[in-house]
Parts: structure tokens; C-alpha cells; sequence
């Protein structure tokens, strides 16, 4: 079974806890002869990485790469060289000092999974949230990074549409002010909306949820696996193990339930080039589990930051009634660094059906 | 891979098209000494099957379902009992005359899977939508039949909350009312407003979309496999995995974006009787992939039938323009028939993470 | 989990007790665009099946099989055509009426399936065995022919090599032999003693156990998945999962603990032809458990048939000591009618593995 | 697919090259509460290093094994809990220097992985055989060691029987003898002509065969999961896939083939105690893929070393016929160092069937 582990083809098992000595994945099923050097993987993880805006949080960690394995370093020196064998990534956690956990040890923080935790294991690690940690998704982008060299003309990028009750004005679109403000909005016009709307959370110790849309151009026609490895059901998957996703939608989502079937269908023709055209995307790229060369387009709700500093009512290991509010440096939208996250599990679920596509090795193309 | 399966403990495989000879699922891992009878897992299979009002296609199918492996039969001649050994389940296509399929067979229709499939696989079952036909999800229902019995207490239940933008009254919600309507509506405030508009849709050959929610009680608590094989993640693969399903919530969804952290907290108390009393259930019973012993609630968008009367733009299989529009029975809303299929899934999801908790057996409970 | 399912992307459910309904197999995973026709597939079965001479059991079962799914007709009415969906093959038990079974319901057949499936289910069928017989293989010959039909120019072909201590005189070898006789000997000069020998066993009531040689050449140069999916570990795990199969071996096998390294070696030349040939075959044609393009050669060992006239001592569900003879129709040697079932094994692990090497449609080659 | 990964619910993903950075396993579905050392862990990967005789190679590897997650620290400082999550183990490859490996990285030893490596992958990391190096199983001991701690009361033990045509006496069978000498033989009278032996193998350059023989008590009556996750099937899967192994035993094996049904009968009799005791173990303890509750018997053949001083013709990659003598600290016979290898894999099929049994978290035992 695939508890730490996605994918079938283009397979990764993800390791580690919050606080423990390193965190990492194994890629397995990378396909031979793929070139990348670590600064390419460690541009992914700066993108998740904390402390790089007043809207994030301040915790410091340099979320280092290395590659372990499944390499042969080409004569330059830098380029790595895939040979088809599992590639082994690890982060080291550079700050693991035992400090006192105290009561918290024993409490259930509303919203986050210590209460679960213990009820299914009967033992959790607490030293800040342990496996359930958003930190292991730093594996998760690592993987994302390999997974974008897998298949050629591939680009996934995601951007912030809502925090809260704010949404962008998608005729805004823009996907190069996507990395000119703090949030990965593509419309310039929100980003002072948000700023002074994310101040008043992050100084009331609160926080707010968010929506991010991912977008894949580049996805080859024909590839997913009906009817229980459809491309769009394994994103949707992969989207809602994201800690504190709660919804996934692809193309019209949830606004596909007020359109009419003549409203929502995506006509075609025959382009001048000889090639199919659609003519609209209501349907996100994939029909009946199967890319059609359109750009794949997904979204996902992420609920507020669980760890707020309001008190509020919980229980601790014991059955004591306890009264709880979460101290520390804790993202007011954690939905934010959210964003590569997103379009790390999109490009594994992409590179994945290639590779069920066109086989292991690739060797035959 | 699991293509057509779906599941690790309790696996399900389906099988067959549309206009095949038969369809059908085998469950694997259905542990031994559960009790049923046909007429219980029938019952699920009428809930879903056509012809039941004149709000769904009009196609006239059985949907006899026999049980050809796995069961011992008690000695009164009608309960069977699991051995633990796969449970083959087999619903024949009374009505597979072969009629002239002419031009559709090469035209793609928009929204469905005919274009895709071609991609694919380079050839297709043109008869009905062959293996991309909603007829699959008989098997699934079959499937779900047996879930619900494997374990103690569940209870899944589901109901049609949206139909384009006509939305139910979750104030009026009573279960009661759901099979007294043929749109399996908890609120009959909405059904006269469902019907004047479904027939209004009926009747101009068009279609449209639907909101489904499902609501599963008596889900043990700790059930649930962090970090990829989470709970909700699991429900949403397979929701997504059902024929025109284009969006997947749990608990608040989407609606998540728009709290803040105080409001989305499900707080705790110790009850009375010394177990743990949640305050509320944002998070739809699922924290940290793992359930809390609360509902477990999700809910999914599905668009509107993708085949209309109204003329739409396309190509065939050898690149002409093609005009098509959809002739034959069809379901003005396939949200209704999706009831049934949703509960199916999250059921099988249910007993899937259950026995992953308790193991293949259940000799040691 | 896999419990009645092999083969990643060739993969194969089974289900079906010895005297149920029916019994099959779903083949998920077989590429579009492969044409057979149903007396292919059932040529394959007729091997096995009983009754076909005095050295194997009496019992009557025509296996038939039907195809119920994942195919086209081609316009030839005979020729089917996969579509890429699974395919689904039927066998129905025509003899399953309802005998007495007394008290070997409760009774544990010594080398039986009885006891254990007991222990592990505390439910079993008991009718003929129920799940543990050796008619489920009926169903992986079936697999298997359809498996030789994916890889163009296998060919996958066993022998029998050894009853008790009478072997075939390997310089007999002749392949066109095999048919000739009711054994599957290569060696004619085997088969009167085996003759007169099994004329023994038989008239005892009595059984012998054997040895069977699978050969299957052209296979694909390059094809398996180290570290834990090499083809000899695969084509191992399937050899094994027959019923009463005992021991497997890949080329030289356990005669490889008496060789050194210098007459161990496979030595290698550049060819005529421009190829590389290896100038012997020790390795069985696979090395770190790809193969080499030599012919793949694996031998299976299988006790002797356990249902035998001879009163062996036992215990009863009840906890009582019984003393057993089992009646009926037998094989004295089931190891001859292990012969087809070997090759369909293997025939699976080669398709499975030059499918994972080439992709799941086949589309692209 | 698992090709670096084995087993369901005890599942361990293995990584690293001989001559990489570090070679490590990720353990996942290890149950909460599993408590051990890292001391106990690296005995058995001191069992398995390198340089503890002169008949095995003189290579120095020290393999420390670290732990980087899955575990709390228990108040004494020294004892890991697990707690459910995954448990990553690393050991670092202390030395890696460059060196040149000129033609080396070209040519194609006969016996070893290098021509089928490039065949498959087209690139292969050629330090010290990369990937497919025995190197490997390091981890593999490894994730032994904690599959011993899953299963109360399992105890896994394994002998070397046979180098070349020297067999052990069984008569003499003495666990107690096995670490007594460099071979891990159980009968003290093998020890001195193994040592002529193999003194003489290993001054010619040469090397020989073995057989192991691993014994597993304490396996838990009534695991095993037919039909095709038969535990018998398992441990003959994952011991074909140690490196060099050729042939695979259960119980009698091979020799079964010459047993008649009358011998081969393991006759049961109720015990005194009012439990069922077996008079034979022919079956080596598994019946129908589930174990009886006798010990687990399985053997295993390993071929000679590949790497020899004597020449032998062969292929580069630029196809031409080159002549190879391997120089370097090579082992006489693989097999000596085999045994703690068979031992781990035979822990972890039993582990992994234990847990299917009893679920994933061992909550409700």
C-alpha cells in the first residue's frame, strides 16, 4: 500500500517529521537520461520556503537539497544524470535543538491532527506536528522539480486567485506578476488588497483561507487511465493530500453544476494546420480521464492556518477540558506557500501518466 | 497499476462497456463471514438504474446482479456469507442488438470521451461510450453494496443539494424526504421548483449540472493512512473518478477560503459520558487524513450531460467538421442518478481504510 | 494489495471457487490493437483441462471460455480486437450440483489448503476445495493466452522433465516431441517408463511429484525491473503461487552451488551479424534480473498430488483425530497438467514486464 | 509499480549505488510502538560486512546504519519507539573516491548486470556495479532488523548447507555452531573442508556456489494471502531477488519431485494440550500460501562470484571483444555473506504478512 508513497510509474515515497534529523523522498521510476543540476531542484524549494515575506512565517529553515542517489555527474560538474535508479533527496533539518514541549505534548491543537494521530497510533511525535508537519510537502517539491524534466515541453505554474472573500479579477491575468509580489497573484491589482487585508490577520494572530489555481500547458494529448487512474482523479488526489486542502476542482469545477450541457460543451474544429482545436476549456484539459492537449487546469481551497493565537477550546491526551491558543511564527494564509506545492503534485501526476504512457525507461521514443 | 481497480484492502475491479455482453466487478479482500443477500445489494443497483421517473433517460435496464464467486450460502437458502476468497459480481446486457452505429462512430462527441479514447488507444468501443459509459458505475454500486456491510455501524447516505443554480434549503434537510422525491432531495421545499425546471431542461433536449453531498455516520474514528493514502484523500480520488464529476469538497470545501482560523476551528469538550465532544465539523469528520469519529461529509459538482439535442461543432476520426447533436435517451441531469454512486464510493472508501486499520481477516476482532 | 491479482501493467484478477458458479479472470492492462480469437484462447485451456488421458484425472469439465468484455468483433465475425479496456474471460462450471459433502466439510485433507484456510478465515469452501483448487489455474491459462499475443514473436513453451526419479535424457530433447505423448515429454524415449510407472501410481491410488521446464524464447533483450521486479523474481513469485509447486530455478539453478565462477560464465562475442552473442546460457537469459535476448529458461518443482486412496491420519474442525482417504478422480501426477500452467506464468511475466519497458498502449512504438 | 519497493503493509523502499554518496531503505507501514536500538539493528548489518574473515572480500565498509525518522527517543536515551510514520534508514559510503575506471566503465563483465544495464537504461553508474551491486542489501539487513521486532516471538535464523559439492551432515545440525565459524555453518564437521576449500578457490582467483537455508519459528499460524500474495510466494519472490540467487526452496523442494503423495503427507494429530500438532514438516511449514504454524523452511542457491581473475572473453559498449579478468578484493563465495541477507528477507515477508492480517496499526490487538 501507498501510504508515504504516490504514484505508479513515476513513484515517490516521502520521509520524514518536522523536527526530526532530515526529511526526504525516493524517487523511484525516473526514466533514464534526464539532466538537471541541484540549483534547478533548490529554486523549487527556495519558492516554498518560510521567511521570504512579512505574509509567511519567520521560521528559519535553508531547506537544502542534496541528492543522494540515482545520479552520474556529467563531465561538468553540475549537471546530474538520471540512470533510471531510485533518486534519493534528503533536507537535513538544520535547527532540531530539544527544547520543552511541555503541556502541548499532550494537547489537541483544533484543526491539526494530534488528536487523530493518537487515536490511530496511540503515539505521535508533537515536536511541531511531527510527520503531519506542512514541512514534509518540502519533499514534495523536490520530487516536483525532477518531475517537470520528465516530460519534455512541460510547464506548470499555479498562482493565488482568493484569500479570504477576495478574489482576483481574472481579466488581470498575468502570469509574469505571478513572482513580482509576495502572494503568486497574477493580478497586480489585488496584491494591495491583500497586503493590507493580510496585515490586519497576521496582527490580530489570526489567519484566512485561500484558493490556488494551478495551470499545465505542455500536457501531451492522450495520457491518463481510466477508469480508476484518470488523470484528473489522480490530481484531485494528490491536491487533497496537501495539508488543509479541503475542495479540488478541474476546468468549471463546482461552476459546472449551473451551466447547461450547450453552454458547457467545448467545440471543436479542424484547425488550419491540420490539427484539432478546441474551442473553449470548460472541461480543464481532460475528458474522460484523458488529456486532450488543452492546458490542465485545477484548483484547490486551502483552510486558515490552524495554529492561530486566539484561545480556543480542546482536550489533551488525559480528557482534561484545556484552553488552547498556538504561540510561535505560524503563516496567516498558509495558502501561499501552498503554490509550488500545487505545482509540484501536478507535474508528478503529469509525469507519472507519461511514463504509463511511453514506459519505464523511455528508451524507446 | 490499477487502471480499472480502486482500493488496497478492500480492492475493486470493474469491468465491461456499455453494449458489451455483460459488466462487472470483482472485490478482493472482502473479509470473510460478512452476511448479505442479493436483494440487499439489488436494492442499491435499483436505486441507481434508469427509468424511474421522468426526470432520467428513459433507457430500460434491469441491472440484475448476480454473485458468481466468494460466498458460501447459509442454510436458509438466501443470505450469503463471505469466505474471504474474491466476490465476482456480473450484471448482463439484456439488450445488446447490434444496430447500425453509422457516422457516430467515427464523430467525436464534445464533452464526452470518444476523442480522448481515440488518443489513447487508437480504436473505441463506439457502442454507447463503450468502457467511458456511466453504465461502469453499476459495478461500482454492486461494490458499494458489499462495503456497507463490512463495516459495523456505517451508514452512507447522500442527497442532491444543487440542480443548475437552484440550490436546496439546508435548514429544511431531512433525510425522511430524500426517497420521497425523484430527485433524492432532503428538502421538499425544492422539489416542485426542481421539477418545473428539469422539464423546462427536458424538454428543450438541453442539460444541466448538480451538486451531490454525502454524509457517512458511524466512520470509527482513526481510521485513515497519512500521508498519501489519506481519508479524504481517497474519497476524493474516487468521487473524482465518477463520470462527469468535475469538483470534490470535504467538510467547508471551498467555502474554507473565506474563514479565518477562529470561525473554521472545530472546538472540543469532554462530554458526560468521558469521551470527546466536538463542538462543530468544519472539517467534514477527516483531520490529518485520518477521521475523527464525527460525519464524514463531502460533496461533488457534476456537469451537465454532455449529450444534448441541440447541434454542437466537432470533427471525426478522419479530421472533417462535423455538426453533431445527440439523439436517443438521455439523462437530463445526471447529478440524480450520481446519488447512489456517490454513496458507493465513499462507502468503499470507508470499508477500504477499515480493514487497512484492522487487517484482512477480522479473525482477531 | 494483490492478493488475487498479479502483473503491474499486464495485470490479472482472478476469482472462482472449484465448484461455484463460474470462475475468470478480468485482464487489466492489455494494450489496444491485439487480435485473437476465442479457439486460440481455448486451445490453451484444452491443454489442461482433465480427462485427456489415463495419467490424469477422470473429472468432466469442458472449460469454455467466454469474453465478456475488451474487445471489438472485427468484421470477420471471429477475430477480436482489444480495445485497451479490460478484458474479462468466463468459464462456467457446468457440473456444480449439490452433493453431500458430509463430513469432509469438516475434516483437514492432509497437504491441503483445509486447515490453513480454516485458521486464516475460520470459513472455507469446502466443495472441492473451493478456492485452493487447482481449477483457479484454469483461469491463468486463459491470461496467459492472451499475454503470448502482446509480445510479438514470444514464444513460451514447457515440458515435463522428471516424474519421481525418472528423468529425460536432456540430448532426447525435442520439442515436437512434446505433443506426441500424454506427458509433455521432449524425450520419447521417456515416455514408456513414465507410462509404466504412472500405470503403478495410479493403480495404488497413489501419486508422484515432478518437474517442468518453461523455455521462452524471444524474449525482448532489456526488459525487468531490478531491484524488486526482476523478471526472474517475478516469473519466481508466479511459478510458486501454483498450487503444490515446491521449488523454482532460473537457468542453471540450484546446480549453480557446484559451479565455479570460470564454468559459471556466460563469455560474450561481438557476432557476425553486428550483435553480440553469448556463447552459453547458464544465466537462464537473465542477469540482474533483465533480460539478455537469451532464451529465459525457469523449472518448477510439484509435490505429489495430496488427495490420494492411502488413509493418512488427521483432525477435524472439531478437534478430533481422523483417519483420511480421499476418493474421487485424481491426478496421479499433477505435474502434467502443470505444464500449461507454467507457460501461461511465464507467458504473463514477460508481457507484464515489455509492457512496463514500453508503455501501456503500445501507441507509440 | 514496486521496483524498488517490496512488501504491502511492511513495505521497504530500497536506494543508494555501490559507490554513491550513501545507500539507505525507507521503511513504511512499520507499526506504532515498535520499540529497539540502533545497536540491535547494526548486528545484523555487521553480520552481513565485508572483511570478517579471509573468505569474504577485504573491502572495508564499516555500514553504520542511522536512523533519520519514524521514531521517538525513549527517557533512556538509546531505545527508538516507532511511531507509525515512515522510518528512513541511511548508511554512508565512507569511501567514495574518484578513481579512475577507465576501460572498466565500458566493458561488460560476464555474469554481472553491466551489459543488461545498458541495454535497459542505456546509461549505468559502472563504480563497483552501481545499482545492481550486492551493496544493495545492506539495506535490506537492515529493514530486517526491524521486521524482526513487528512479529512477537518470530525468530529467523539461517545456515549455510552447501559450497560447491560439499554439503553439511543434517544430522549434525547445531544452531549454536553458526557463529562459530567464518561460514555460518550449523555442522562443526563441514567447517574444516570448507576451509580447505575455499582457501583453494580463493588463492586460484576463483570462485563457488552455495546454498542457504533459512529457518523462520514463531511464525504465526494462519498468515499468507492466496492467491497471489501466498507467503511462500513472497519469500521465493525476495529471495530470487538477492543478487546472484538462482533456485528457490520451500520445505522439501526440489526433492518433493521424487516423493510420493503416501511420504510427502504432513499427518496431523491432536496434541495433548488440545492443540493440533503436525508429525512432518515436508511442507515446510505453508499450505495453500498460509502458514501452518511449524517453522517456515525455505533454501536458496546462490551462484559463484562473477568477478574472477581468470579471463574470460567478452563485449564493450563500442562492440568490440575485449578479454576481462576482474581484478580486486573479491568474495570467494557470495554465498557466506548471503545468509544474514536470506534471514532479513524472510523477516520481512513475514512481518508484511503479519500486518495484512492483523492491520496496519496493531491498535486493536
Amino acid at each position: 500500500m501507498s501510504h508515504n508513497t504516490f504514484g505508479h510509474l513515476f513513484r515517490v515515497t516521502t520521509w520524514g517529521e518536522s523536527h526530526g534529523i532530515a526529511l526526504g523522498c525516493v524517487v523511484d521510476g525516473c526514466p533514464p537520461g534526464i539532466r538537471f543540476t541541484l540549483a534547478e531542484i533548490q529554486a523549487w524549494l527556495d519558492k516554498r520556503k518560510p521567511g521570504q515575506s512579512r505574509f509567511v512565517t519567520q521560521r528559519r529553515e535553508d531547506d537544502l537539497v542534496k541528492v543522494l542517489s540515482g545520479v552520474m555527474m556529467d563531465a561538468d560538474g553540475e549537471t546530474m544524470i538520471t540512470t533510471g535508479t531510485p533518486v534519493s533527496m534528503m533536507i537535513e533539518n538544520t535547527d532540531q535543538r530539544s527544547k520543552d514541549y511541555g503541556e502541548i505534548a499532550r494537547q489537541y491543537r483544533p484543526g491539526h491532527a494530534d488528536y487523530t494521530y493518537d487515536l490511530k497510533y496511540g503515539i505521535r511525535d508533537y515536536r511541531g506536528g511531527g510527520r503531519s508537519s506542512a514541512r514534509e510537502t518540502a519533499a514534495r517539491v523536490a520530487a516536483g522539480g525532477l518531475a517537470r524534466k520528465v516530460v519534455p515541453g512541460l510547464n506548470v505554474r499555479a498562482a493565488l486567485v482568493q484569500i479570504g472573500k477576495h478574489k482576483i479579477d481574472r481579466n488581470n491575468w498575468d502570469w509574469n506578476e505571478v513572482n513580482n509580489n509576495p502572494f503568486f497573484a497574477p493580478d497586480p491589482a489585488i496584491v494591495p488588497v491583500w497586503e493590507q487585508y493580510l496585515d490586519s490577520i497576521r496582527k490580530a494572530g489570526s489567519s484566512i483561507g485561500a484558493v490556488v489555481e494551478v495551470v499545465a500547458e505542455g500536457v501531451p494529448a492522450g495520457i491518463g487511465a481510466p477508469i480508476y487512474g484518470k488523470l484528473d482523479q489522480d490530481i484531485a488526489s494528490l491536491l487533497m493530500s496537501i495539508n488543509a486542502v479541503k475542495g479540488v476542482e478541474i476546468g468549471e469545477g463546482f461552476a459546472s453544476a449551473e451551466l447547461t450541457g450547450e453552454d458547457n460543451a467545448d467545440e471543436m474544429r479542424m484547425g488550419n494546420d491540420g490539427n484539432p482545436i478546441f474551442l473553449s476549456n470548460h472541461a480543464g484539459g481532460i475528458l474522460g480521464g484523458i488529456s486532450t492537449g488543452q492546458p490542465v487546469i485545477a484548483r484547490f481551497a486551502i483552510k486558515p492556518t490552524s495554529s492561530i493565537l486566539t484561545e480556543r477550546r480542546s482536550i489533551d491526551a488525559d480528557g482534561n477540558n484545556v484552553d488552547l491558543r498556538t504561540k510561535g511564527r505560524h503563516d496567516p494564509c498558509v495558502g501561499i506557500r501552498a503554490v509550488p506545492i500545487g505545482e509540484a503534485m501536478v507535474a508528478c501526476a503529469v509525469a507519472d501518466h507519461y511514463l504509463r504512457d511511453r514506459g519505464q525507461t523511455g528508451r524507446l521514443k
